[in-house]
């Protein structure tokens, strides 16, 4: 049954926790970072917002899409494709009695791909060096749900 | 080891079942209100919708964004964006044996804040009513992650 | 406690586990075809992607959003709006001790509706097709939501 010092009983899991933890915390960066770009460049999708930094007319020019606001956006809406599998397949995958060093490789290498990809994306760096790091948190994905059917296959 | 009643025997885990589960209803209303508001306004975003409501020319001018519709949709990303940690984190931080009346109030601020940022959104409210709800989740996230990590740190 | 084969000594969950792995493993080629689909037609969104394929003007050309690319992006944004509320529901329903053959009927009918809804997406088939699938397993994230706070109301 679940008690209270459960987490602390299975290594796999905790690693799992803090891995997940880190990793959602630089995704919920993004949204900090979307915020402070549409208010330095004055770029908003609602016009509630931009009366707040202008008036009349000024108002509605800056209800505008901008290139780097997009492009933090995008950055976002890949973490956040990335991030449901990772924290649904890794979830179940470390109550699946994994091997530790094989589960924390996997986390570590995830958590890697995902925070290059970040920088590769906002920087922005050549291809493809975005590509790459999107493919490694992409195959780590796909080697822990592969693991995780192997030994939990029930239809 | 998982028995059947397992949820029935941690109260923290019951709880943040619960408030998990009505933010989640929560989040799929904006399933519903974002296909009432297409139809009633008719703007549809693929041509197999459009031609359900008017033939030819009519079927055509059906495919467009309209400002309503947009705002719907991104009330339901920016509830994506943060019910993916909320969820994640939260769901861990349950499992980790915090305090029971400490946790709840992070689930209920976090619920709160999150039914009160979609009426601010959809109505739309004068800025900063969508702000601070929006940093009052955001903030109960992280102090769940916050507390997660100094009980479970393991890398 | 969670012990290391906790997966196998609970069939809901394995079960659970099972079907969330197959329908995110769907979910996640979402990304691989809207690459594909952005290479076969040079429509990329990033110009350090559209260099890879181009030089000068033709770079700046394929900066540009193609119908079937955006198709492809909504049914994944879609799938993401649908999966998160399936696996916190679903995972949470598991561990509330349900019946094993309803729990199965519901996973079932959930990951077939959402293949469907994919196929009827991508075709595109005229709707009804692609509404009644996305009913269908929205009706069942929602019978999942109901029988979970039946058994664990706790607030």
């Amino acid at each position: 049954m679940v008690s209270p010092t459960q987490l602390k009983e299975n290594e796999v899991f905790m690693a799992f926790s803090s891995y997940a933890t880190i990793i959602i915390l630089k995704m919920m960066a993004m949204s900090a970072i979307t915020a402070c770009y549409r208010i330095s460049v004055k770029a908003f999708a609602n016009p509630e917002d931009s009366v707040v930094f202008g008036k009349g007319e000024n108002a509605k020019k800056y209800i505008r899409t901008d290139d780097h606001v997009e492009r933090v956006r995008r950055a976002h809406l890949n973490d956040l494709e990335n991030m449901v599998p990772f924290l649904g397949i890794g979830l179940l995958y470390s109550l699946s009695g994994p091997d530790l060093s094989t589960a924390l490789w996997h986390f570590r290498l995830f958590v890697g791909a995902r925070i290059y990809h970040t920088i590769a994306y906002l920087t922005p760096l050549p291809q493809p060096n975005r590509g790459v790091s999107f493919f490694v948190g992409y195959g780590v994905t796909f080697s822990m749900a592969y693991r995780l059917l192997k030994t939990t296959w029930y239809l």
